[in-house]
């Protein structure tokens, strides 16, 4: 168990990725649900995880992570999760007092990336580099989960 | 992973048990989703899983159950899971080849007695004892995941 507060960016230019060795990422969802979501996840087509983070009110900082084996991890994405699946390569990157995530989103999400920070509460201070964009940390279009429903390609993108 | 077919049975006249021990099971369900469900179960207040089952198709009969720490247990079934939970007592009872587990529920579910067995097949033969009534295995209301959504204190026991 544990508490997530995020902070996201959207990422425009990313000539600063250059040279950086990001990993993969291959995750999808069981459910969406009103108090929670459960996130099946492969790390570089070698780790799988489940993990379930609540989603609304006291829980939504909630996160509960178990490594499965990547049979079931596998089978789960294929068989189970709905559909798209969120590929991504993430990138991290110290900046400062924290490592930042940089997702590159492939398939359906293609075009999208996005730069994250973890704090330790809602006002850590921290330094925000100059690739970084918009904050979209309260938009939730760009929270992963929604990405399936709604994938970046059929955005408007002159909403 | 496993592959589950299950027999299930009411069971009206429960002298048979007097003497058994049975094991107390309280679990919840993360969602109840068309494809699959989740459920968060404890057992004897001491083990906690989580298990990821297919509902629908091809995928009916995948399940993936991994123990997860008690202390992660208590907290999705009390913040996380739907309302109400289900709570139970298991029996376990060997007859012919086959050993039948006989649910005696509790709480919103109260009166409710089934008893089951898993069979390798559809087509395996086994032995009905007296007590096994009525052949509920289709009946999808007496599935756990129904009990929550409609408990059987709110059944119309006559229709």
């Amino acid at each position: 168990m544990g508490i997530e507060i995020e902070r996201k960016f959207k990422v425009k230019d990313t000539s600063f990725l250059k040279g950086l060795k990001g990993i993969s990422i291959k995750q999808g969802y069981l459910y969406i649900g009103d108090k929670s979501v459960s996130r099946v996840r492969i790390i570089e087509n070698k780790k799988a995880y489940l993990t379930v983070k609540g989603r609304t009110g006291d829980i939504s900082r909630l996160e509960f992570e178990y490594e499965i084996p990547l049979k079931d991890g596998i089978e789960l994405l294929e068989n189970v999760c709905l559909k798209p699946l969120i590929e991504k390569v993430r990138y991290k990157l110290p900046v400062g007092n924290h490592v930042w995530e940089i997702d590159v989103f492939e398939g359906e999400n293609k075009g999208l990336i996005i730069a994250e920070i973890e704090l330790e509460s809602e006002d850590e201070e921290f330094e925000k580099p100059d690739w970084a964009g918009e904050d979209v940390s309260n938009d939730e279009r760009y929270y992963n989960y929604s990405l399936v429903k709604f994938p970046y390609s059929v955005w408007d993108k002159k909403g």
